[in-house]
């Protein structure tokens, strides 16, 4: 699978037409699927009033970005807000060409902000098929819990997409440059983690957007401060090695029919 | 609480006269604990036949490292190993001055080696409190799984003991700059991770023994070929402000509650 995540400058949040072009760019590169950042639309800083009036729309928002799916070719990964059981979520979303979006509503929210938005989540993320690779999905604060990967890397995903809204901070850098890429080792599998860079009226980002390896490697690490796009192949075959010589979940399932 | 780690050279494996001077050192230093790498006795190459030798004497061995512990005042973390149950594991034991010897066996042992010489533990280390902290033993392979710091940090512990041998690899080096310090951070506390450098008759160990602090700072860390004796200051109430700005195993617990 060729993956292609957008760093994208909060002072430009991006509307439909926007992604539309950011999906040419990831079909003219040759991806399979671009990824985008935590509530992609509105905007993460636009208001808890943006932010459920997008949720009311969101119906009517899938529709036109999968009829740009359709078009490109291309999966598209975003964060936006949605109504689910009558509720607006911090939802992350999957749309394929020929498929119906899957949907995974954030379950750890962070701060004050986002519980004044959103209620949170009570289940994990279906697993859907792209390019071969089984991806699942997390929604930024829910990836500093090892328990959240650990379940999809259970479930059998092979990457694991995390739109994301990492404020400008010392903790946040040691986030995108030690937690996240040790997720992926610790479980094996890929993981993309899509921020912001630059700030909006409510925020500042600190860009850092990583694409880690099974190794722990990161295949591409944007900037602290500039819109970009990374692109990595990603092919789970040419880390059977590693994943062999570090078995965690293989171990993990000795150790517990040992313990019981 | 001082902690003093020694990062040991394998080409030197203690004996308890050595052990006696390192404490003396460590007590120099002003420190409450010394923290020694694993299978400190009879050192982590000594073969299959050794290690069971030295299990079989560890109550004597242990009896004579107590009377040390009370001479110098130091507390001592080490791996050696022991007969538990009738079958010899590979342990870390924390001994106090005044009290009786705390023991946990690891759970995951790593590669054929290990599994010739040793059966795996099946239970959490207990907690022990020095110069004010609870602290928590598991041993090398074991912190590779986040499951097993959550344990421990969801039980209490404020500093989490891991006597390692870990060989000198690209992933080795991952694991103490990036793996280590994200169990600190993702769970408010303190990890201190001491390893063995330079090679006795089997393998070649990686140093970068590290002392990890809650915002995932390493206070010391080694390098990777030279032995050393690091020393830190360990007090939760300096990092307060990480651990209220990421209460992990607060908002786990309410997430939990919201799933159910």
């Amino acid at each position: 699978m060729r993956l292609a995540l957008f760093q994208l400058d909060a002072g430009e949040a991006p509307r439909l037409d926007r992604i539309g072009s950011l999906l040419r760019k990831a079909r003219d590169a040759g991806a399979d699927l671009a990824h985008l950042p935590e509530l992609a639309l509105p905007g993460y800083g636009a208001g808890v009033e943006a932010l459920r009036e997008t949720a009311a729309k969101a119906p009517e928002l899938l529709a036109q970005l999968a009829d740009l799916v359709a078009e490109t070719g291309v999966a598209l990964a975003l964060g936006l807000p949605v109504l689910q059981d009558g509720a607006v979520r911090n939802a992350a979303v999957v749309l394929r060409p020929g498929h119906a979006p899957a949907t995974y509503a954030k379950r750890f929210l962070y701060g004050d902000y986002e519980r004044a938005a959103f209620s949170p989540g009570d289940a994990a993320s279906p697993l859907v098929e792209i390019a071969g690779l089984n991806v699942g999905l997390l929604v930024c604060f829910d990836v500093e819990f090892p328990e959240t990967v650990r379940e999809l890397a259970l479930a059998g995903a092979d990457l694991v997409l995390v739109p994301t809204a990492l404020p400008e901070s010392e903790g946040a850098s040691f986030i995108a440059r030690h937690l996240v890429p040790t997720r992926a080792f610790e479980n094996g599998l890929f993981v993309s983690y899509a921020d912001w860079c630059g700030c909006d009226d409510a925020f500042r980002y600190g860009g850092l957007s990583v694409i880690a390896a099974p190794d722990g490697r990161a295949l591409a690490q944007a900037g602290e401060s500039v819109a970009e796009m990374l692109v990595a192949d990603l092919d789970p075959s040419a880390f059977a090695d590693v994943r062999a010589a570090n078995d965690y979940l293989g171990e993990l399932a000795r150790m517990r029919a040992n313990a019981s």
